[in-house]
């Protein structure tokens, strides 16, 4: 295929919306990808929106524990934090003076933001800048990005062009978008989709006590024990359908259109579906957050990988610019 | 007195205005100085006006060959180019989700630029971060600024301020502006200031021919030879007398008010003046031009310096923000 470039959101750990929509597609895509992937946590990132740097490497030490808990393959992976580069924030600058002002102003997310956030910082601003510089320093070819992150990529696409253009050679890889058109909308517990924001999400690595909490704030209907129930706007029945087998969803199926069957018995079954499915990764999860030093380890390895990848082209790009 | 940090351009060899108006002074400056001073030359920032590489590489060994011609002492100081110190470009982001978006739009400098220059491009933008980063990574005490620097040091102290405020604990130093009130303005071969944009300037480093062309393109009236002359309406005197000693100055002054002397004579005792009291600097210049390795070997360790004082700082503020 070609060289494969995702950064992933460092807000803390993931949960079972973030694992179905992304961690396990891109492990799916990274396993069927003969070069080598590239998947960094956005910690630089996550500076424009939260100043808690206790909170930060905790969220960054979940996330890493999530990803390799799900089996990501690091020999087949460049996987490293952003801020371990600083690379990136070098070749930020320069790619900044190549980028119009009103592109910035003018981006979506940007407007948007300023309007909702109170800390409008200029980090928030220029942070299409930092993302091209992600993109850009590994000549990645393909980006894997959702329907929203598409304007980024096309200021990426810009970007590299007109410092191509103005330097007269090619020496940024101008990246292609790849569109999920299809992403699964996961619910969350309400039925809106499940984002960390709504606080409506199932957290799978949560302790059992904890998990059946969790799984407990499901909102269901008023209907009684007894009667039939339909499975089709029902929020366990969704989330049990999504990592339930083909034969284990037509049975909960039945069970909810026959009645005799409570909202209580179908979230007892799918706090166990998760406990039994996922038991494997919650205990991962659980002996990396006890053993950072394991993740680091990990960690630094990529970072070094990323190193002699990004390193030869950001040395290209500073003799052509007549730093060196 | 207080670490003295300065930035200096490098958009090309520095002309008589600068030598005078800049170089002197901050030579001197630094002399009276206990503490070492760290003088940088400022390449990141000249990207954001030009994209020329050769010329960029050019124009900061002739800078840096100036400033050790007119005998900038590198033992009493960090003398180092800001793109060799990659820790700035890192602290700029983290500094970027620190400044309010507002603060940056409202700067008189970019409003003033994006109005007057065609590539008006998100670096000239963030400039003002770039800055505070250059300040703030060395924990400088005093800077010392003109008066349209006003604002962006003021920047600097709020962006300081914020950052200590939010991350409670005075991590930052917040810098003091030296301002010279008296800065003299350094009449070009027009009259207006001297400016490489005006094309007025004076080189004194340029070979004998070359600089006698340029002596002699200073621009002066049609008095004729033989009459009285006022000194005091003319360019060449007012140059003159900027070098001369206060016995020469005065020579000159009661030729020009005798009369039977003219313009040509008075540059070309201006020419010979250059020659003779900067004999020493051509020189060095031209050696330094020539042996660029030397400039590097003096950059480099400055560069050295810089980095022992920065890193550990930087580390602070990494740690601090969750990113070690």
């Amino acid at each position: 295929m070609a060289r494969v470039l995702t950064g992933i959101q460092s807000s803390g750990r993931p949960h079972l919306g973030n694992i179905l929509g992304a961690i396990v597609p891109a492990i799916e895509l990274i396993k069927q990808n003969k070069e080598e992937s590239f998947i960094f946590i956005a910690d630089l990132h996550s500076l424009t929106s939260s100043k808690n740097g206790e909170l930060r490497k905790e969220n960054t030490l979940a996330v890493a524990a999530a990803w390799l808990a799900f089996g990501l393959d690091i020999d087949k992976t460049v996987f490293y934090r952003q801020s371990r580069r600083p690379e990136v924030a070098e070749l930020t600058w320069y790619l900044s003076c190549f980028t119009p002002f009103p592109m910035l102003a003018n981006a979506h997310s940007f407007k948007d933001k300023s309007e909702r956030l109170a800390d409008v910082n200029a980090g928030l601003f220029t942070y299409p800048v930092l993302m091209a510089s992600d993109i850009l320093l590994y000549s990645a070819d393909l980006v894997p990005v959702g329907k929203d992150q598409m304007q980024h990529l096309e200021m990426t696409r810009d970007i590299a062009s007109t410092f191509n253009r103005i330097m007269e050679e090619e020496i940024l890889t101008i990246p292609e978008a790849r569109i999920d058109e299809v992403v699964k909308t996961i619910p969350g517990t309400d039925g809106q989709k499940m984002s960390k924001s709504y606080n409506n999400y199932i957290d799978i690595f949560l302790p059992e006590k904890q998990l059946k909490k969790n799984v407990n704030s499901i909102i269901t209907d008023s209907t009684p024990l007894e009667e039939p129930k339909d499975p089709d706007t029902c929020n366990v029945y969704k989330l049990y359908s999504l990592i339930a087998t083909e034969e284990q969803t037509q049975e909960m199926r039945g069970k909810y259109q026959g009645g005799n069957y409570g909202y209580g018995h179908a979230k007892k079954e799918f706090m166990e579906l998760i406990l039994d499915k996922y038991s494997k990764e919650r205990e991962l999860f659980n002996y990396y957050m006890e053993h950072p030093e394991e993740v680091e380890k990990k960690l630094s390895a990529g970072e070094e990988k990323a190193k002699s990848v990004g390193e030869p082209i950001l040395e290209k790009i500073r003799t052509k610019l007549g730093f060196r």
